[in-house]
């Protein structure tokens, strides 16, 4: 059994939540679900968020001021379930619609469906914006088919500030044009265990390192001998130039993002390196990010994120916003 | 070796304070000394911190607005130098003298020691206060031969507010009041490796973990099997209150800490059983953080913290604070 800090691994996601309202007494938990949402609740479209558990502080510690409304925690690497996703919405919902930011995966796109029907059968508006940000787990062309990564946490920035200020439309076509300038590529060192299971997800030998890992530990698309920092990070900024057509000229905000075990030191490492390169490439870099927001469980690794920015965009990239882990202006 | 994302080993140090002040603007690299300080330096005592490098965002992130005016960071695990710890105070100086906080470790005593000799010498009043927080590193009786740990953070936070409104020698009482009320206890699961080394500093077989570790690996005062989230609090709640005669009545702040590789998910499973035990206790929880904040690069494990508050102390707490991964209010 994997050393773990629990108590029964099926206890977790509710023995976590029941420690974070300790600390956080601004969040209360939804009545009936593994969900949590603001305490004073705002006149203005709800932005649900929500996923599995394992990738703390995504999902659940992204809402607050200028984020999101509500969160909808699944067991650890598991979609959260219709009727908590439905009781979630339905807590912060104030008459002027629902929007939903979640990764991209059959589980959260089936559930929060069913959900969103749901919510239309009570005559509630919802609208659904999926985060395909992971350049390695599908071709340009099948870019609907991609993973949501740590470009979740760039989309829920500016999905929550629009949705502060715009009606549901208007935060929606916002929140799609965020998701559609979001490029990330990941590689991880070493696999993350499940509570309550006994060996990791994947092992890798202790001189190799995968590229376009994904955060539930999905195969990447490259299995190499561990390279340098500089390396890794050359390598992970051409795929994502390559994919998404950044270029001279084009401006940037960017989030080197830590899987769980590997130090900040390490991240800023990568972060000089990043800063090096899109300066030499003649990009205007306008905000980095650097810390652990997209985690998986204890995964050694680490992605960079890309978020091509437009004059509207900046505007709600800048607005002030606040959660326990992530905090701008 | 060690899997890291790194370039040379030597240059760890200085390339993360590069990536930070690339993601920071609001942060300078302080000329020949691998410290940092604000950009705008306030007309206050000046507040620096320091120690070896791999406990991020410990020190150099906890430099902000009521936090520290600068930091000095060593390489992993080592001391800064004299002179370094000297430029770092002077680049931050402005005629009211300086507050020193550091962890109480022999090497940063004798190096902060003599930067404040030196300091000294031109005529600027020091203050320098000793952080040792960690019961399991001596008896009570020695307690000046304890270890800073965790509790550097919250001594920071106190002293960082009360260096802002109050001259040297009130700030230096204020910080000593905070320092003698803080009281800590770790544990670790896996030990780090130090960049540059083929080894973890320390290892544990597969079933085991270690009561009272310190935050470079040193050894702790008991090795047992592994144990549930709620026992291992249990313990270490009842190590620091029979240590500290912090009672019913009492009130506190508190901070669950993790040392680098354990999930956030973990730390608030800790953090619930914390507020259990408190309540159960009739000692009232003022605030609670839970975090990585002192880190040992790739550890596992955690650690409680408890701070016993008087009014005078809660003032301090409460003025809003910020760093890059440390705010408040």
């Amino acid at each position: 059994m994997a050393k773990k800090i629990i108590n029964q691994p099926e206890d977790c996601v509710s023995e976590a939540l029941e420690g974070f309202l300790k600390a956080h007494p601004a969040y209360v938990q939804v009545e009936g679900a593994s969900g949590l949402r603001v305490k004073d609740v705002q006149d203005k479209p709800a932005l649900i968020v929500g996923g599995g558990s394992g990738h703390e502080p995504m999902f659940g510690y992204f809402v607050g001021k200028n984020l999101a409304d509500a969160s909808v925690a699944g067991n650890v690497f598991t979609s959260p379930d219709p009727g908590s996703i439905l009781q979630t919405a339905l807590s912060v919902e104030r008459g002027k619609g629902v929007l939903f930011v979640y990764g991209n995966y059959s589980g959260d796109n089936m559930n929060f469906d069913m959900a969103a029907e749901l919510l239309a059968d009570q005559g509630i508006a919802v609208k659904t914006v999926r985060v395909w940000d992971d350049v390695a787990s599908a071709p340009k062309e099948q870019y609907t088919d991609r993973r949501g990564i740590a470009g979740n946490a760039l989309v829920i920035k500016i999905a929550g500030a629009a949705s502060s200020v715009l009606d549901l439309e208007g935060a929606y076509r916002v929140a799609c044009k965020a998701r559609d300038q979001v490029y990330s590529i990941g590689f991880g060192l070493s696999g993350a265990t499940i509570p309550g299971e006994a060996h990791p997800i994947f092992t890798l030998p202790e001189d190799e390192m995968e590229y376009g890992l994904g955060i539930h530990g999905e195969p990447g698309v490259r299995r190499v001998k561990l390279q340098s920092a500089d390396s890794i990070v050359e390598e992970l900024v051409e795929q994502i130039l390559a994919d998404s057509g950044i270029q001279a000229g084009d401006t940037v905000c960017t989030l080197v993002n830590g899987l769980g075990a590997t130090p900040l030191l390490e991240l800023y490492i990568m972060n000089r390196k990043l800063a090096q390169l899109l300066e030499e490439k003649g990009i205007h870099i306008y905000n980095m990010d650097v810390g652990n927001y997209v985690t998986s469980l204890e995964m050694a690794g680490a992605s960079v994120t890309l978020m091509k920015l437009d004059e509207e965009l900046k505007t709600y990239y800048d607005m002030p916003c606040r959660s326990p882990y992530y905090q701008k202006g």
